[in-house]
């Protein structure tokens, strides 16, 4: 398989993605080839110093960098030699499987609604967050930011899409889905969650347990978590910032340790034809590593065929 | 002044109302008479008990009680005998200043949107929490649930209460208020926060800051933090837990105790012409104490007053 990855993207780039490549190539076994996208001349001299194997990479030169505060869709039609831009053309068509960037956030999403197809049959791509357990199990939770506003047909969807993302990538057989809601009760809510809870209720591809409240995000209730993508990225930022808290109150958790989100890599975005998968600025060499691992994990399970497959039936 | 309690609201009541009532007794110095309004059989024998004063409290006998799992609006019509209806009659006609209630919410909050009337201007009530700040301090969050649907005026208003509320009950001269959202330009956010925003930036009642992600909703960024209520109902129910979770993690933290809500006794009713304090099913005496205190200060501080003179102006 064939993974790209954007060099320059993350705020501790090239240094940090030569490091992940290390870690990743250290130890795959598969027989992958990355796709280095960047700056050759600050790239080339840290493969040497980390004795990356030249057969195992492909470099490929991009000029530009999309800055982290660069208007997304502008700076994606102005720096066509960017490393964003030019591992979107590479994945559409079809040299890398897989694309992975710790970059502006904004760019990768922007590049992947024009630059791929959603899956046929989607309305709207989702990205999601993994949400650590009390118990030690994981959840996912979406969607968490690219769909602020959302139709009752979308959050169908999310949860269509999150169930399948928690069954082959985290491995859970039937999973709980649940609508986030502000009561237990079917009928409780606001509008929105009122019209979707007949939908997931009817949806027999999933196994629906009905709402879950705040109270449930971090316990073992649900296994995938619908809502809207502001009340979602309000809960993926809060959680985030539990690690620090915890950190700052010389609090010793492994716990609140499960809440440094650079353990978990990136992000994927679910409902685009290819696997796309969106890193923290923040990312360093284990979070690269991580997204290596999902990006494989997600060509191996063949997700995204799964996807497809599911809402063409 | 004259505050009144629902001894019979809660799950550990009349047990715990009475201690609250004691502690509360013990420790004020103002000329308070406490409205006792409950099934005189059962709070008769307990009042002697716990040694209350006779001349502290008034007792009003309720022959019904609205149970945690009734439907709000029904049983306030069916049992006009119970604790909450006659104490909002009471409270209507001026014979108790405040009214405090552990009962069932929902009857709570039908009976005070039909028993009592909205401060002029104000187009809907709302509903709010504190949320301990890691540095030490507390914020208000609201809407926590009462208006799961928002217009951008709604949230206009909760921020002028708000900001009364953290200048009179919390004591911050000039309260910072955030708009909660998913991104800290102006500009970003949903469509209901996108139109919201200039709002409140031309509000000359209150000092905004602007936007605020979910990473600030803990920390000390802002002293009152808007959002409609489904968002902010689902942040209330996930910060409760953080408590149980930390003390299930056994992390001893005296940030994470201050998760406890029995600790901030109930919350109030903003918006409505009288003080209306709700608390926590699992209230205990000392939420039934720190009930009382809030109470008695908003009577003091004539935050309702402050709140009509703006609403007028």
């Amino acid at each position: 398989m064939n993974i790209g990855l954007d060099m320059m993207g993350g705020d501790f780039s090239p240094l940090e993605t030569v490091r992940g490549v290390q870690l990743y190539l250290k130890e795959s076994t598969s027989s992958t080839l990355l796709w280095l996208v960047g700056d050759e001349n600050q790239i080339r001299p840290l493969l040497q110093e980390y004795a990356i194997p030249a057969e195992s990479v492909r470099i490929v030169h991009a000029s530009q960098v999309i800055e982290m505060n660069e208007h997304p869709t502008k700076a994606l039609k102005e720096k066509q030699q960017s490393s964003i831009a030019i591992g979107y053309r590479l994945l559409a068509a079809g040299k890398m499987d897989a694309f992975i960037s710790a970059g502006n956030t904004g760019a990768m999403l922007v590049g992947a609604l024009y630059g791929l197809k959603p899956i046929e049959g989607i309305q709207r791509p989702t990205i999601s967050t993994v949400l650590p357990k009390e118990n030690g199990k994981t959840g996912v939770l979406l969607d968490v930011g690219l769909n602020a506003d959302c139709k009752p047909e979308n959050l169908h969807q999310f949860a269509i899409l999150g169930s399948l993302y928690a069954q082959h990538i985290l491995g859970i057989p039937q999973p709980r889905v649940g609508l986030l809601n502000i009561g237990e009760e079917e009928g409780k809510g606001n509008i929105l969650t009122q019209a979707a809870y007949p939908l997931l209720k009817a949806e027999s591809r999933i196994h629906f347990i009905g709402n879950i409240e705040g109270r449930d995000l971090l316990i073992d209730k649900a296994d995938v978590m619908v809502c809207e993508g502001f009340t979602g990225n309000v809960i993926l930022k809060l959680a985030e910032s539990l690690h620090g808290i915890a950190r700052n109150q010389k609090i010793d958790s492994e716990y609140f340790d499960r809440f440094d989100f650079e353990y978990y890599g990136g992000t994927p975005l679910l409902g685009v034809t290819k696997p796309v998968i969106i890193g923290h600025g923040i990312s360093k060499s284990r979070s690269f590593l991580n997204m290596f691992r999902l990006a494989q994990k997600m060509l191996e399970t063949d997700l995204l065929g799964k996807m497809k497959e599911l809402f063409l039936s």
